[in-house]
């Protein structure tokens, strides 16, 4: 049966992570934790995730999905189709959890650890059912990163392993399975290899833990947001390859280029430590400090989705995802709607940090991207999807004009009404409108001339899109026509 | 005095990129390497190089520096201000060939080192004059990352190391200081660290070169593009911080979650990773997987740009040394003179990847964001900088009108050619023509309406911007109107 219903136990910054993620994927969810402050820290996290996926997926967002907070580990899961642990990394709580959380579930929902690296035949020894227990082991922020580390112990079924899969590719992330049991899996013997060094250096007195941080930030950490360290080595290696990489710094393996054993964690070294962690952060808070994260992550995810390569490859495919899903859902009330004969509102988005200019705010430019949006929109609308963009038929821009009334400011929610004024022959003359959405206060506006292709040329669109576009032209014909039609630059200000 | 001249030695991976980053940012390098093949790669990748910074600085470009290749060791160090040494990792190599640029350049001209962890002070060891070697370990593309470290020997003086911090800040990279000599430095003890265990999860079947990668591309690595470990293991501690993040996963460091000695590089083991990291690379050549690394930095440092932090800030400060640069430069030509009552010039580029839409062509925000950085470079041209923006007064866009004549492909060269229609009062009336480069073929065109203001509101602009304004604009009244003027939506092709 299909998965609607999420139930976490334990909701630290992990947990709540996974809350907004579900969430904001349409998924019910109920969070069983015993702080006193979960309801107010999963609405702070929610509220981050929510920033973050407005911004990077501009203008997609489906309803998000009912949060409720369980009295009970019992009550959190009673009702789930999909159960995920999030509770601190010792092997013993988890056990006694994961065997309570097996009495209290459905016998065909599956029950996911996320745990950093603890074996789950270890985890999964005390449960009734086994079979279904899973690593699910994700990434801090878990509503932007996409990796999601499967991994299953010696009872765990195949299939438990690729429901948790298909359930976590449905909520954008992109699972990694881990063939073999091996104590904290992949991802965190490489991040534990790393961070024991960094301890050593700030023991040492090499380094403060800024310095460090600019060691990674400013070199390797870049390459890293897209290939790994063997695909980049690789690359080190010139015309030569991989194996002249090996030939070249092979001896270096040999020397002293690591301490080789984990640091005491000495109060010393924790006072150390912790102190030149309170210099770096610079008196900024947690919360400011995550907005920051997630800013750039949203960042290098969009830079990323540009090239359609790496995680930027995860997001492009999700936005794919989520517009189809989107299409299915019912639609809201019936303002949208052409055949109420009002003005089509087919884009909405907030105004992002990169399109604000050196004047403090948004640049020109991106006034046409949301007025283009909007035609796109609208050419979804009237028929045109890939599958007829691919035979190479389209609607082009011709001419545009643009009329600036107001500022937009960081961060504004803004849309776009649309209204057909002529769609005869190969034409199609539209007028967009952006305006605030809290108030409708008039931004700007834009009078486009599309022109249908195909081919060869020039053509008259045939059916259905022929259809359509009558349609809709002839609800809006009986709207008032905008008084910035048919204005040339420097006419006034209509 | 001002270094202009850089002499390389060594002329691989990293020679050749020390070689390209000088030159674009128009130093003249002299390079030796007895590689017989070396002029053409040095030409390659400086071709590389030369596409990644125009994407990431488009529109911003100094005239490139002179390369020349050298036929031994000492002509390339001859004549230079400054010399970077990047031979292979071998330290009595090293130690001999330093030996032999001491001799052959200006005592006043500081030495360094690309090593990525031999000890300077046995670097150093058998130089005359010992006090200006310097460690600069850059890092793979180095015309592209930021990092350099800089770690002097016992014997290397405080003013060699400031003198290559400033040479290295003005060519847009991120000096970080190693306070104490040690194997290694920072960046490559953390680097070492994390390879080692890479390879022993190679080595024991764990998991392939691939699936580390995706280990780290997916997850942590996206987070380490601008925030390294230690500031982003504060934020996984939550409200409790750094403190809370060592009592909760202190213990851990007490598990098996790595291998605490480096792996023999047996053959059997080279085999293996060479084997995965050849199914890994799909068939793409290394040239194709540099421009695919070259494109995604460029996105991931674009994105950083936008939130002006981490490597994006260091890129920001370093456009604006460009363009401070660039304004100092004397002007080619006469043709962007409006002295000579020709139109004006002042916008070229390329046709980006991130501008292609889903038809194949160049999206149409993209022509107005052409167009608004032409009229950018208008005012600055008039005299609208950045203290003149500071005192809340330029001028903003009220009215654009675009005809959309050709469509651009992606890669194309492109320019655009402005003429001032009328300056008169608070107006700045003007049309721009987007062309190709190569045949001046008209892609589209603009008229725009500019208004003059201050913190007020409109108002006409005062001395030197209004003798200014009206300069162009009288030259210009003398050129033919363009067709394009004064012409709205629908009314025809002009």
């Amino acid at each position: 049966m299909a998965i609607e219903r999420i139930g976490l136990v334990g909701g630290g910054v992990i947990g709540a992570g996974w809350a907004a993620r579900f969430l904001i994927n349409s998924y019910d969810v109920a969070v069983f934790d015993p702080d006193p402050h979960i309801a107010r820290k999963l609405e702070e996290v929610t509220a981050n995730a929510r920033r973050a996926h407005a911004k990077l997926m501009s203008g997609i967002a489906l309803p998000e999905g009912k949060l409720s907070v369980a009295a009970s580990l019992e009550e959190a899961v009673r009702e789930a189709d999909f159960v995920q642990e999030s509770l601190p990394e010792r092997e013993d709580l988890k056990q006694e959890m994961l065997a309570r959380i097996d009495k209290a579930t459905r016998p065909d929902v599956v029950i996911a650890s996320s745990t950093s690296g603890l074996l789950p035949t270890r985890l999964q020894s005390a449960m009734a059912t086994p079979d279904r227990l899973v690593v699910g082991h994700p990434f801090n922020p878990v509503y932007l990163l996409p990796l999601v580390e499967i991994c299953g112990g010696d009872k765990t079924s195949d299939a438990a392993k690729a429901r948790a899969a298909a359930l976590y590719q449905a909520i954008g992330m992109r699972p990694l399975h881990i063939r073999k049991e091996v104590d904290g899996f992949i991802a965190d013997r490489l991040l534990e290899a790393l961070w024991r060094e960094a301890l050593w250096l700030v023991n040492d007195g090499i380094a403060t833990t800024e310095e460090i941080d600019d060691a990674i930030r400013f070199g390797a950490g870049l390459r890293w947001s897209f290939m790994g360290t063997f695909l980049i080595y690789r690359l080190a290696g010139g015309e030569a390859g991989m194996r002249h990489f090996l030939a070249q710094f092979g001896p270096a393996l040999k020397l002293p280029w690591t301490k080789l054993v984990a640091p005491e964690l000495t109060e010393g070294l924790v006072d150390r430590v912790a102190a030149q962690s309170d210099d770096q952060a610079k008196g900024m808070s947690i919360r400011d400090l995550e907005r920051l994260r997630d800013d750039c992550l949203v960042a290098v995810l969009g830079g990323l989705r540009s090239q359609d390569y790496g995680a930027g490859a995860v997001v492009k495919a999700h936005e794919r995802h989520l517009m189809d899903r989107l299409a299915q859902e019912p639609r809201e009330g019936g303002e949208e709607e052409a055949g109420e004969g009002g003005l089509l509102t087919l884009w909405r988005g907030r105004v992002l940090p990169e399109w604000i200019d050196y004047n403090g705010h948004m640049t020109e430019s991106r006034y046409l991207q949301c007025f283009a949006e909007a035609s796109d929109a609208l050419l979804r609308r009237i028929g045109v999807d890939g599958a007829y963009v691919a035979k190479g038929c389209s609607y082009y821009t011709v001419e545009t004009h643009i009329m600036h009334r107001a500022e937009a400011r960081l961060d504004t929610p803004i849309e776009v009404e649309t209204q057909i004024l002529d769609g005869s022959g190969k034409r199609l003359h539209v007028f967009h409108a952006l305006k605030r959405s809290a108030d409708g206060h008039l931004l700007a506006s834009a009078e486009q001339m599309l022109i249908h292709v195909d081919r060869k040329g020039s053509v008259e669109p045939q059916e259905p899109l022929r259809g359509a576009v009558d349609r809709i032209a002839a609800a809006h014909a009986k709207l008032p026509r905008p008084t910035a039609v048919g204005r040339h630059v420097g006419a006034g200000r209509g």
